[in-house]
């Protein structure tokens, strides 16, 4: 499907991506763009990447197809430094988890050079790191692409077909959509993980007994705060305009049932936990973690 | 080594104590007392009890053990009924997930008549009903104890003999640091799960696609949401001056992150997830759920 398919960021999600590529025979070369020697060696061993250097314009020359896989925070750098070098007409996309300031950037930054497409694989882990790469991570997910009105249809037909050859499905929005709606189903979710944690922390730190106290809707609704700091504090900066008005719904809502709990109104306590749990329980069931 | 156990409430808590019992061979006779006739039936099929009733003192008569695994909310009631009827020396136990305000409340109406012992058997799921209940349900679990300093230790040890010999391990703590402890690892992920949902529903009214967008941090962490409302509006009331201290604890989290944002300091955001996620990692990988 494409000659020369360039990965800049070859971890968890760049990693995996190599190995489908590889394992799927969809590219003919992949190489990884790095920042350290010694990731070079550990994406060989997963069989990520056929050649990788840690020079991003020679790692990506020639290259038909770039996916940019690193913290949101660097794609502005790296897209800079990629727009003096990149093949003409290649399609340069990302794996960032936020959209719209990326796309924004990234689409001026190449501007005729090359076809920018934003993307956003829903697939991941609180795992990090090439050594947690495996073929099948995008199986049976959602691929997000963020065209705007200037991308040319070609380059993103060319990514959903690719998409649909790693077995995820590719999921057409507008990359305003996609800040406002992650934010609710992805970044909040990690916060309030977060913020349980902290508030067993000191907890603990009190009484060592809280340890052995855990139940399952901790251990569950926590898992994710065990991810990258780096990464969380990248999505918060990027879309901080959306996960800031969705903090503010819900610590709104909080307080409203902070008022329930002081004034011990049962009846108001009753509706906030019935209407949670009818919308859950149309999102199916999902056995518990462990 | 009981000869006839009676169970106040046979749902998912109740029908597994009974299932276990039998299987293991630990009582003579399990009787049932249920509020409606209809789950006689289902608990004779899950194998939960030999006999049942409607009539709580008919079912609890000559029991050398009653467990009340009904809601907290329901507790003081049935209790000042089985007082009147239940056998001298009999061993009383309940399976709440709050102890403060039962121990105390239970204890006093119990008094002489028989010995009261608070319990909470740290096992459960979203689940609910007879139909859910299992005989394993409580193996590897915590089954905490909250005797206090008038209750005999022989009420306490055979206590702790029972669940010990139903697979679980029993934990003695005094009642108000259990509640106070519980809020943090079980009660507030609840009510975060639940505003979340919250959150969702209303970003799904506007755009339907969000529905396609829940990420894997969002089903695990809004799991325990699909509980029962009428359970955590008691655990609410029951546990209200703890659950609003770590609201209110919680909630302060969430304004500092929310000024964090607003003022894009990239540095402290990165603490706050850093702290989070190094705690919640020392307290192990659990797979997600799905």
């Amino acid at each position: 499907m494409f000659d020369t398919v360039c990965i800049v960021g070859v971890g968890l999600i760049g990693g995996s991506f190599g190995i489908a590529l590889k394992e799927r025979k969809l590219a003919k070369k992949v190489v990884g763009a790095v920042r350290r020697e010694a990731t070079i060696n550990a994406a060989f061993q997963c069989k990520a990447i056929d050649n990788g250097s840690t020079n991003l314009l020679r790692a990506a020359r020639g290259a038909d197809l770039v996916l940019l896989a690193s913290p949101v925070g660097q794609m502005r750098e790296l897209s800079e430094e990629l727009a003096s070098g990149v093949k003409a007409e290649a399609i340069v996309t990302d794996a960032g988890s936020t959209k719209d300031g990326v796309v924004k950037e990234c689409t001026a930054i190449f501007g005729q050079k090359a076809h920018f497409v934003g993307g956003h694989p829903m697939a991941g882990s609180e795992l990090t790191g090439v050594e947690n790469a495996r073929g099948n991570l995008f199986e049976n997910s959602i691929w997000i692409l963020t065209p705007t009105a200037e991308t040319p249809d070609e380059a993103t037909e060319k990514l959903q077909e690719l998409i649909g050859a790693l077995g995820a499905t590719p999921l057409i929005m507008d990359a305003a959509t996609h800040d406002n709606l992650l934010a609710v189903t992805s970044h909040l979710p990690h916060i309030t993980a977060a913020a349980l944690v902290h508030l067993f922390s000191d907890a603990h730190k009190e009484h060592e007994v809280a340890q052995r106290l855990i139940a399952g809707g901790w251990r569950d609704g926590t898992r994710v705060a065990a991810g990258s700091p780096e990464m969380w504090r990248d999505i918060c900066l990027a879309n901080a305009p959306e996960v800031g008005k969705s903090l503010d719904k819900l610590i709104e809502d909080l307080h409203s049932l902070r008022a329930m709990i002081e004034t011990k109104d049962g009846e108001k306590l009753q509706e906030w936990f019935q209407s949670a749990s009818e919308v859950r329980r149309k999102q199916g069931y999902f056995p518990r973690g462990q």
